[in-house]
């Protein structure tokens, strides 16, 4: 009997996202959104997925964020960092001068602007990019934005690479899964905490609690905790793995002084 | 000789910040896009602009915080906080089942999702809540999601008010100018800065700038440097004016201690 991992993604194929899948060793299933993947795994449809979590350039994907905060009680099993280059896909055989309009996934319209301002194509939103690429099959004035293997998949080719505004471009992606992945010794932790909105001073006796134990954090995200304005979720990461001592007894104290704390899960640091 | 303040703001007529901006007093033009806003101010153009910031669901407006920060030398003048109440916008005599497709701005779509789901309707993403509705004219398979407002304009017909997944739904707007509003005892200051990434701690020390002179904080935000994962830019209100002595004090300090800091403006808190 052969028994096969299977792992959803946030689709369709050919999306930055299935880029970072095909890391993952198993047979991969695209889904349409990202609480699709989420609820995917939660009822052991499949053992992982893998959705985008943040970008360096465009920040927190906010249905990931606000997914695994309020919807789904999943852990981090993983997490992939993979560079975003981002190309203008056409019909082949078109140039520059006959493109009108463009399009692709908001994210990947916002880190492309100075590129679409400059040659004075009207861009347009689409689900994703690779629904993007599809979608321009055929018309020679109509680009998309997305990756080699979008162009690919739909017989269509890459005009001009690289169009992103700004290098340091990367997207990081989060593996989830039920369970949690063993210490490694080189690991992270990723929590999510809100503090109490009355008390100043809040989310700095916290960040001393770090301090104390010369821990390091490698991420500090605000989120909407959606209750009104000024009132946040904090997302942070930092070394080490929730089953060491050290960690045990900093997530025990920041549990004695917020109102609201889950763990994520640890993971080896990519 | 009358003097008419000229007041941009992010179009079309109709939209949340159209609703922002008449609390505003003078003549009121749309401008495509929140950078055409800003640069607007910036070129003397007109005297202000208002663009959304923050919504307490969603999150931060990043174009714009990314605007404030990067491109742009202007000061926050005023803050005008207004409730989103998003209206299932249809032609006159549709009803519910009739329709397939929902149009709208992808902030106000995200608000709306469990409604959307539980409908089966098909969501499509627009650049505008009133471009949305103003594209459903005449086709009684479709409805936008928006304001009161962009019914009105259009001669359509509000179905369903408040569809919005939960209450505590409002949007901060901010009024740009190239000066700076006078102390009015009840004022809020907003900065920008960087820590040092390779020195832990940083942030915990910056936020105890703010404690010892027993200053609040009303928002902290994180957002990309652009530098890479990890990197961030902090967006920090607080209360006071920056010509008070104390805030003066505070953001020297703070200035010694980051390698980037841009003080945004004082306002009157809203």
């Amino acid at each position: 009997m052969i028994y096969i991992t299977l792992i959803s993604f946030l689709g369709p194929k050919g999306t930055f996202t299935h880029e970072a899948a095909n890391m993952m060793g198993g047979e991969l299933i695209p889904y349409c959104t990202i609480p699709a993947v989420l609820e995917s795994v939660a009822s052991n449809e499949t053992s992982y997925g893998v959705v985008p979590i943040e970008n360096s350039i465009e920040g927190p994907v906010g249905i990931t964020l606000d997914s695994l905060a309020h919807k789904f009680d999943l852990k981090i099993f993983k997490e992939i960092i993979i560079p975003i280059n981002q190309n203008l896909i056409v019909n082949p055989g078109c140039k520059l001068e006959d493109i009108e309009d463009v399009y692709s996934h908001s994210q990947a319209i916002s880190q492309c602007q100075e590129f679409i301002s400059e040659n004075k194509i009207q861009p347009h939103y689409a689900v994703s990019t690779a629904n993007a690429a599809k979608s321009i099959i055929g018309d020679k004035s109509k680009a998309a934005i997305g990756n080699r293997k979008a162009a690919e998949l739909y017989g269509l080719e890459i005009l001009k690479a690289n169009i992103q505004d700004t290098d340091n471009n990367e997207t990081r992606f989060v593996v989830v899964s039920n369970e949690c992945h063993k210490p490694t010794g080189n690991d992270k932790t990723s929590i999510i905490f809100s503090i109490y909105e009355d008390r100043p001073g809040e989310l700095y006796k916290i960040l001393g609690i770090f301090q104390k134990n010369n821990i390091n954090l490698t991420k500090i995200e605000s989120r909407p905790s959606k209750k009104g304005l000024g009132k946040y979720l904090f997302f942070v990461d930092f070394y080490g793995h929730k089953d060491d001592d050290v960690i045990k007894s900093i997530i025990n104290e920041i549990d004695e002084n917020t109102y609201f704390l889950k763990v994520l899960g640890s993971f080896p640091e990519f």
